[in-house]
C-alpha cells in the first residue's frame, strides 16, 4: 500500500475536490489518499494561517507512515511557509516524493536545494476542477502506482526541473533557489501578458547561467492587452536564451491544463 | 537654458502628449524640451524596435548639448535595451540627469549601478494623460528649473532610491541591479493583486539585505480577486521586512498617480 498525505501549503480545496480524487484513487490498487484537515481551512487568501499551513506540511513530511506528500492546490502561499517548514523536516521526509506545481514549485525548489526527498512537478488535486480534470488526476495516481506513461516524454540524460515561470522568477536569489547548473529547465505560464512574460524571461535567464538548456511549456490564457506585443512566446524565449548563451531546446509538454505532464526533478523517472 | 532630450525606451507617446508637455514647459523659463522622433515610433508593444530605441537613447545621452534625458513613458521595454545602450554611453552622459519611473526604473537602476549621470525617479511625459496630470508634469519641469518643492519630503541622511516593485524585482540579480547597501529603498506598485505584491516582497526582500530601510509608496488600483487577501499592503511590507531584518520606515509619497514625488537617487536633492 502506497500512502499519500495531502496538505495545502497555498490555497484551500473543498470537500468536493477531495471526494473526486478519492473516487479516482479507487481505480488504482495500492494507492491510498489521506487528506489532512488543514486542506479545508481558510485564512484570507490561504488554507489557514502561515502557522497552520507550516504545521500540516511538517506533519505530513515527518510522518513515516506516508510515502508521498501531494500538494492540494497552488494559487500562492508556499513562499510564506517554505523556509520555516523545510527547517523542521526530519529524516522521514527524505524517502518521500513531493508532488505539485505552480505555486507548489516554491516548495519543490526548496526541497531540491536542500536535497530532501524527491520533488516532482505534477498536477494537483484542484486540477480535478478543470474540464477533463480526471485525466490530470489519473496521471498522478498512475505515476504514484508505478506507471511511467504520464512522465514528460522529452527527458534526456540531463537532470531536469519544471517550474511556473513567475514562481521560478520569484525563487531566484532567495534561500529556496536550487543550483540548476547542468539542468534542463522547463517553464510554463498562465494568465500573464506577453510583456510580463518577456520581463520574467529578462529576469530568469540572468539567473540561469550554466544550465544545459531551456524548454518552453505552454504560455496559456494570455490576457488581451491594449496593444499586440509583436513577438510570440517562443520568440521571447529564444531572444532571452540567446542573450544569455542558454541553449533553447524547444517545447515541453507542461502547463496549467489537464495535459500537464509529470517531471520528476533531477535524473529520476528515466 | 536647460535643454532636455526626451526619448521612449519602453512604449510610445502621441504628438498630443508631447504638445501638452511643450505648452507647460513655456511656464518654466529656461527649460527647453526636445522630443526625439523615436518617441512616436511603433513596433508591436514598443516605441520602435529594440535597435531604434537603443539608438535614440544613446543619441540623447551622448549629445553634449543636452543637460537631461527624460523618459517619455513606461509600460515595459527598457529591459530589452538597457544593457546595450549603457555600454555605448560616452562621457557626455556623465553630467546629465536621467528622469523617469515605473519601467524606466530599469534604466535608472542600470545607470546607478554604472555610476553614470544622476538618475531621478520622477513623473514622465505620459503622466500628463492622467486627470490632473499637469501637476505631475509641472513638478518635473519645476525640478529641472531648480525648484525643490516636488522632491519626496521624507529624504534623510541616507542615500535613497525609488522603484516600482515589479521593476525592482525583475532587476534583482541581473547585470543592471545596483548595490543598495545603506540605502533607503522606496517601492510602489499599481494594478497588482495583493497576493502578487506579497510574492514580490518575498523575492525583493531576499535581495535587499544591508539596506538602511524600506519605505512603502502607494499600492494602487489593486484588482479585485476571487478571495480577499487578508493582509493590507503595509502588513505585507512589515512581514517581509521583519523576516529579513530590514527596518520598515513607513510610507513614501510615490506611486502611479499625479502626486508621485521626485526622488533623486543617492544623496542628491538634499
Amino acid at each position: 500500500m502506497l500512502r499519500v498525505a495531502i496538505c495545502a501549503p497555498s490555497r484551500s480545496i473543498t470537500e468536493a475536490d477531495a471526494a473526486r480524487a478519492l473516487t479516482l484513487a479507487d481505480e488504482f490498487r495500492g494507492v491510498e489518499l489521506h487528506f489532512h484537515p488543514q486542506c479545508f481551512l481558510a485564512d484570507g487568501h490561504f488554507a489557514g494561517t502561515d502557522a497552520q499551513r507550516t504545521a500540516a506540511l511538517v506533519e505530513c513530511a515527518n510522518d513515516s507512515s506516508f510515502d508521498a506528500v501531494w500538494f492540494a492546490r497552488g494559487g500562492y502561499g508556499a513562499a510564506r511557509v517554505a523556509q520555516d517548514a523545510l527547517a523542521q523536516f526530519a529524516a522521514a521526509a527524505q524517502s518521500k516524493r513531493f508532488l505539485g506545481y505552480s505555486d507548489g514549485g516554491t516548495l519543490l525548489g526548496g526541497l531540491y536545494r536542500a536535497r530532501i526527498g524527491q520533488p516532482v512537478h505534477a498536477p494537483m488535486v484542484a486540477d480535478g476542477r478543470r474540464a477533463g480534470g480526471d485525466e490530470a488526476l489519473r496521471r498522478v495516481l498512475g505515476y504514484l502506482a508505478g506507471e511511467t506513461g504520464g512522465v514528460e516524454p522529452g527527458l534526456d540524460h540531463h537532470p531536469a526541473v519544471a517550474f511556473n515561470l513567475t514562481t521560478l522568477a520569484m525563487l531566484c536569489g532567495t534561500p529556496l533557489m536550487p543550483g540548476l547548473s547542468g539542468h534542463v529547465v522547463m517553464v510554463e505560464e498562465v494568465c500573464e501578458h506577453l510583456y510580463a512574460v518577456d520581463r520574467l524571461f529578462f529576469h530568469v535567464t540572468a539567473h540561469l547561467g550554466g544550465i544545459a538548456g531551456l524548454r518552453l511549456g505552454r504560455i496559456s490564457d494570455v490576457p488581451e492587452n491594449d496593444i499586440a506585443f509583436g513577438h510570440d512566446a517562443e520568440a521571447i524565449a529564444r531572444h532571452w536564451c540567446m542573450r544569455h548563451a542558454i541553449p533553447y531546446l524547444g517545447r515541453a509538454d507542461i502547463g496549467h491544463d489537464v495535459a500537464n505532464r509529470i517531471v520528476p526533478f533531477g535524473l529520476a523517472g528515466r
